[in-house]
């Protein structure tokens, strides 16, 4: 079906700005955070209530025409890429708060809420919304749900998957259907975690009860600094090993440490081969205790130095540098790809080695910052799009690195999914029988493959033509990493 | 195919004594915990290793016989029922502790482990494993993922689903696949959470990798007497809403009390219409703090009087009474029906009310002993199976239960699964679209519908005689409910 004709089957039931057929218009519609990926969609649409949703998708069903949905367009894996005989279905214009109930301590809300209004809009009842991705500004809580995000303080509090309750969700079908509920337990298959991080291919979200949480009476800081990035990883493993759940640990290497210093100046320790940032949350006197213990094992794993955030202004002075790491090395680099990956805590120090002398090896710089607690790493690998072949390099540098996130019994994704970047390492992390399992567990809910094709999990072919290039499963290309 | 025929089968693999076949050695598999429904399997199969459970199933498969898996048997609801035409796959002797990683704080183990055995491994290293079901003697760790079982200590660490980090298990084609891993996310479906309490219907879990936590410095017990239900139920929601998380609430009514302070002389106030058990743990600073908040807020909510345990042996007599609760029930009448469903917290006084009156109605006491903190309902009907019609009368009050508790936004099982007792309810619970849903999920793991048949999710037809029996969703049958 023609670009024209699609636009006038929507708008018999759309007002006609809630469809956006201009390709101008369309452009801002054509990648999401994952910039290196394009493409043009026949059309988007705009619904702003269940029904209206309701109807696109039965359209589609009808003329089986591709549906991509989209929030607010942060994903970094590619997630909202459009498709060329599809539509953008954007949930962006529903973005109302239905209902807080302070008493049971939930919010529900339409998908295209940004995940920090519902912080905001619960503030004054002393709760808030636990997951923290650092767009959070920006992204919608629907997106948060496809993606299943994290942040620095699902450490302590969970990814989307341990704070959501329940969902109504259109399937392919047109139907309205509720998952999960306001109780303790649901019975039947747990559709509501298999929902949640489904990347848009199960149906679409357009309604979320999430849980609130109270604001801890306190919060401190402490930064943990070291001579090399091993002993930092094992000061890490040390503080979950006895037994303390801080609500955040974040771990800067030389290059991040250096980066950012130069940017918002947040008086870090430029000759350090790491910090580490503590967060620690709770009561006054619980929180005192536990700066206590963190501060004595860092000391015991060979910090030479531990600061304590004095107050809040010095405690977000600790967080500036952190949080400004992305555009710190965006200043020092052409361009910079982000890489998220995870491993089991223990292997953090020799991971990071080993990732400093793949570093070594193709002859490009990578700065490690990273959510440590949950071994949820983010090495960004500098370098410039305008010298022949060097993003190839870069992408098959970070192909090296999620492998080795495998081998060491990792996953290759933490927080930003697989969506369209990271199909060829699922080819590694799976089996085939699991990705077959995962194809027949797509086609219950969508038989036709139209919600978000060729997303998270590859085809067969993909696999085949993948493995006969890259490494297979079971094989280890880090001999030394074997002892893991 | 007939038993003999089957049986020579198995033993083509499988050594003599792991193929049960004698019909007095197969009585002791007719029934699980809910010993109303009885069936003879035609085989129970014992096997000791994967391999074994890989080659059970190819047979199974090749020939069409269904598959029961079961555990300890302790389930609640049925949901190791055995099929007449089936075997029971029995992972009683796949009972080994094959990893206890203490850095990481996981234990990787055999489907057979009890759950209680588990803790004991790893007690000399300051860890535990959280959800402990009363049954946790005798029940094991792959029945708990099965059941997705709950516990007293749930409230604060969550149920089976949050403390499993990783399952193998081996699909209806005998494939053996990995599902979820030792790290913090997991790209693709989650599998995971899908896997747990699916009640045996989507494959057989052969091995199990939980997480571990250390042991709480200390823990406190809080005794709350109330003169009323309400008061009690709205007590327990103003602890939850005042930010505190306590490792469990728990809530008995006056004949619970009565029943359990006869049987074991814990002290308990006979006169009491309610007490609530607020265990708090934690550092000796945290539950110290604690402790004087919920003092506190029983105070404000109307207690008459609370008590907190002094030392070890008074806070084991506290739980004394509540761990004996169901046998202290068991003494006071010839038989009692278990009912398992859960409510949100805000509307515990008005539910438990709405029981006493449904009590009234149907002339069958009912003693409440239940999970208060987290909603989770256990009234225990007290009836007579030598009066003709008096199981009846008690299965249909706890039908009106269940309805009752997803009228108020609740579900029909907390932590028990719903196995062949509640598939009635389940078709109150979940519209068509919803148990469709269910359905096709189930057929993208096993088309042939041979892995524990009959139980869990309602079929259509069975739901259509259901429901033109009984209440519909949307009605309501108890309007001065209806304000929730």
């Amino acid at each position: 079906m023609d670009r024209h004709e699609l636009s006038r089957l929507f708008k018999d039931f759309l007002p006609g700005e809630a469809v956006i057929d201009h390709p101008v218009s369309l452009k801002a519609y054509e990648c999401d955070g994952l910039s290196a990926y394009k493409q043009q969609p026949l059309l988007v649409v705009l619904p702003q209530t269940i029904t209206q949703v309701q109807a696109c998708v039965s359209l589609c069903s009808e003329y089986q025409i591709p549906i991509v949905s989209r929030g607010a367009g942060t994903s970094l894996s590619g997630g909202a890429l459009p498709h060329a005989q599809g539509i953008v279905l954007s949930l962006a214009k529903m973005n109302r708060i239905l209902d807080i109930d302070e008493y049971n301590r939930t919010a529900t809300v339409e998908p295209g809420v940004r995940n920090l209004a519902i912080s905001q809009a619960v503030e004054h009842l002393g709760l808030y919304y636990a997951p923290d991705p650092s767009s959070q500004i920006a992204c919608s809580i629907g997106g948060n749900v496809a993606e299943n995000a994290g942040g620095v303080h699902c450490l302590k509090y969970g990814l989307t998957v341990h704070n959501i309750l329940e969902l109504k969700v259109v399937t392919i079908d047109g139907e309205l259907i509720t998952i999960g509920s306001k109780a303790l337990a649901n019975p039947g298959y747990d559709l509501l975690a298999l929902m949640v991080g489904s990347e848009g291919m199960l149906g679409i979200i357009v309604e979320v009860t999430v849980k609130l949480l109270p604001q801890p009476e306190t919060a401190k800081v402490l930064m943990g600094v070291f001579d090399s990035v091993e002993q930092a990883g094992d000061a890490v493993a040390a503080i979950i090993a006895d037994g303390i759940i801080p609500a955040g640990i974040e771990m800067m290497d030389n290059p991040a440490i250096r980066a950012a210093e130069d940017f918002v100046h947040a008086n870090y320790p430029v000759d350090a081969q790491a910090i580490l940032l503590c967060e620690l949350d709770g009561t006054e006197q619980e929180v005192s205790v536990l700066c206590q213990r963190v501060k004595s094992i860092l000391n015991q794993r060979g910090a030479n130095e531990t600061r304590l955030a004095k107050n809040e202004a010095e405690r977000a002075l600790f967080w500036s540098g952190r949080k400004a790491a992305f555009p710190a090395v965006g200043r020092i680099s052409p361009d910079y790809y982000c890489i998220d990956g995870t491993i089991p805590r223990k292997t953090l120090g020799p991971v990071l080695n080993e990732i400093n002398r793949l570093s070594e090896q193709y002859q490009l710089r990578v700065a490690n910052v990273f959510h440590a607690g949950d071994g949820n790493l983010h090495p960004l690998i500098l370098y410039d799009s305008s010298i022949p072949g060097q993003l190839e390099q870069t992408e098959e540098l970070g192909s090296k690195i999620l492998q080795l996130c495998i081998e060491v019994g990792g996953t290759v994704t933490g927080e930003h999914g697989v969506g369209v970047e990271k199909l060829g390492e699922m080819c590694i992390q799976f089996n085939e029988e699991e990705r077959n399992q995962f194809h027949r567990l797509r086609e219950a809910f969508d038989p036709d493959k139209l919600l978000n094709p060729g997303k998270a999990i590859p085809t067969l072919a993909r696999c085949a033509e993948h493995n006969a290039m890259h490494v297979h499963k079971g094989e280890v290309p880090f001999p030394e990493l074997d002892r893991f």
